[in-house]
């Protein structure tokens, strides 16, 4: 696990690194579907148009070019690597509108590059595993409180800690400043998006230099972004701040029904955390970020909205909510932390003998009559002393040995316990925790 | 399935065609894992020194850059991206052998990219699926033999028809044209890898005026690439040319233990077929290539082969031998001629209907119940009409709609035959050919 990567930024894991990570791909998309949401890919690339339309991350985009193509090509083929897959997912949309069916819900688990500057929860090559629902011209805001509840379901599923997710509202915030008198909301949600790195009283300098807050207005925001709860009672704690707008109301609305569904269905996972501005200026109602419990300085492990103009075509506009869950931050989190502990390190569950060389193709058929009821078989490679052959298993982590006798009489040893039975490969089956290699929690 | 791609050579697949690429890489991985080989990924990008070394085509790949940095700066960052698996992979043998126990057995199923002109079974991004089995020092042969049953039984597995696996030994090769005194084998296999595409005389030319080869040596050649055969009859086939050379034997044994075994447990899918050469360079021993009866105009949908020399570490080297089957270039075959049938386009097996609107809540706790046992469920977006409800789940493609009553008495709608039965979200389970999505083999 203290493996650096031969390209910083760039991870790989081993086979047994592999298998957390693939227990986490498996469980994403388990949930995913018991929750109807279907599967699609996008191409890696995108024009760096649409890629630059979106977001202000054009330093960290890579460019993609044929090696061959002219110098300076690579700002004329005009690829790039997505960095997220969100973006391209609205392009699919209003590529595909007329084949699919809507509100359209769909998971998409790809990689990602972005150019950062590598750090722990920060590569260059990641893998991200997104839900959204889109609609045509409009969506239930139901589908907020759902992909709520689907994200920590889907989370809860895995091997780490318990987390928080946070929300909070567009609208709340942008109708409270709006009626305290601040007219650049964009600018306070940059401001206040740094709360937590920089604290409130160098944000409260950012919001008097940069945007000419009065001092009543940074204690209204600042008193807005402190404020957070497990349950509805943050509306009373922004009423009590006494500012009032329309937007403001309906954001509390939309902010009170997410967190009195989430808390009842899933309690202690969800808050409405008010300082929660996310980064990116396409969401235009809930937002979401989330949190692993004493591991905040990870960063936020899911993030995502409510976008309402992200995509369209002409006159039609297919609005969103969705989220995007960081597998590569999570998956070496658990690796760095021992969250999960694997049983085995190889997906074979028998290893079959061979007493002479010439039983080579005669092994082969052990092993198939065991893969044909679903049990991993390998063979081994040459007919050294069994002692020899039990120490491969033993070392690759192969559980159960198989032995042939020339009476063709069957074995099957368990290394862990020494014990050896006889056994008919049409038949036997190991204990079904011993089937494939088992992902958990660690104790 | 008529659509075109955004941008030639990117395809991306509709959720019902998706479906169909999940069922072919799940059945791929539940194979290989059964046969014992471990999930790896290598990253997206490798330098460009490290691709240039292998093989010969660096026209067709796609470098990769910071869009911010200098001008001119592709070539200086030297990253592109993989155009194949082999390569990276021989590079993460090196990089954590430490890590590995040996023979260490992969499988690794990624995308690739090559800047090639699109055409159907060509594209510029694709999806490559790999098996590998890699030693220290050395490699035995079986390992040969090994693969080549693995691949016949993955792909026998997909819904697609009959193929053939061809398989040639380089030594063979080799070791022939060397005694008939041609010491440019490498010049011989690059114009008889041609022969499928442009005949037996235009090689011949091809033979005559770039490598000086007299009309003998010409007929030896064509001679012996016209030898194809299902057994190993094909031994005596090349005897009869009156060839003699030891490096000749040695792969006439080689491809006859191949051709034995695999004629014997996979009868008519394996052939002997002494015209295949295999563009790549570092191939040593047995090489492979696969093509659909019927479809050979689609080029090989799966090749590989024995490379002794691919990797190594100092004085340590890891010879290997390994397949890839092209997933994108299958896939699109089946979609095309519509080789696989999809039971439904959702993984949704039932709709959770709305009597009235505030009865969500509760439909989320029917959906809960069923998804708790395995089964896919999402609960309608508003309480419309029953009618239209039901016409929604119908064009989604979803078999079941469950109803709620006032009393709390549930029952359950197959859209489908029109029945309609009292359920309990406890227990009732749809037939098991309705839990998920499946993709058969179209009649």
């Amino acid at each position: 696990m203290a493996r650096k990567a031969s390209l910083s930024g760039f991870p790989e894991w081993l086979p047994q690194e592999r298998l957390v990570e693939q227990h986490v791909l498996d469980t994403l998309r388990r949930i995913f579907e018991l929750h109807g949401f279907s599967s699609i890919e996008t191409r890696a690339v995108e024009t760096v148009e649409h890629l630059l339309r979106k977001g202000e991350i054009d330093k960290e985009v890579y460019a993609v070019s044929r090696l061959q193509a002219d110098q300076a090509s690579a700002s004329e083929s005009g690829l790039a690597l997505h960095y997220d897959l969100t973006v391209p997912f609205a392009r699919y949309v209003v590529e595909n509108a007329g084949h699919l069916e809507f509100p359209f819900r769909r998971y998409q688990i790809q990689k990602c590059w972005r150019g950062e500057r590598p750090q722990e929860g920060r590569a260059r090559e990641f893998t991200q595993a997104d839900i959204d629902v889109v609609g045509d011209g409009s969506l239930p805001f139901r589908f907020d409180i759902e992909l709520a509840l689907v994200i920590v379901e889907a989370l809860g599923a895995l091997p780490i800690p318990e987390f928080t997710l946070r929300v909070n509202n567009r609208k709340l915030a942008e109708g409270f400043y709006r009626g305290i008198g601040i007219t650049d909301t964009a600018g306070v949600l940059r401001s206040i998006d740094k709360l937590e790195k920089i604290g409130a009283a160098k944000v409260g300098e950012l919001l008097r230099s940069e945007l000419g807050a009065t001092e009543v207005q940074i204690a209204a925001a600042l008193g807005l972004a402190g404020i957070r709860s497990g349950d509805t009672s943050f509306v009373a704690q922004v009423r009590a701040l006494g500012v009032q707008h329309p937007l403001l109301e309906e954001g509390l609305d939309e902010l009170a029904a997410v967190i009195a569904e989430t808390s009842r269905r899933a309690p202690g996972r969800v808050v409405a955390d008010l300082s929660i501005a996310r980064g990116l200026d396409y969401y235009t109602g809930t937002v979401y970020e989330t949190v692993l419990n004493g591991h905040e300085s990870l960063g936020s492990i899911c993030s995502g909205g409510r976008y309402d103009a992200l995509a369209s075509k002409g006159t039609r506009t297919f609005p969103g909510v969705g989220l995007s869950i960081g597998v590569t931050r999570i998956v070496s989190r658990i690796l760095s932390q021992g969250f999960a502990s694997v049983s085995r390190t190889v997906p074979t569950a028998v290893l079959v003998t061979l007493a002479e060389d010439g039983a080579w193709s005669g092994a082969q058929d052990v092993a198939a009559a065991l893969r044909a009821r679903g049990i991993s078989a390998e063979v081994a490679v040459e007919a050294e002393k069994f002692g020899k052959q039990i120490r491969f298993a033993d070392k690759r982590g192969i559980p159960f040995v198989w032995f042939t006798g020339a009476d063709g009489e069957h074995e099957v040893k368990d290394i862990r316990s020494g014990s050896q039975q006889p056994a008919d490969p049409l038949t036997w089956a190991p204990p079904a925790e011993d089937v494939r290699p088992l992902v958990t929690r660690s104790a």
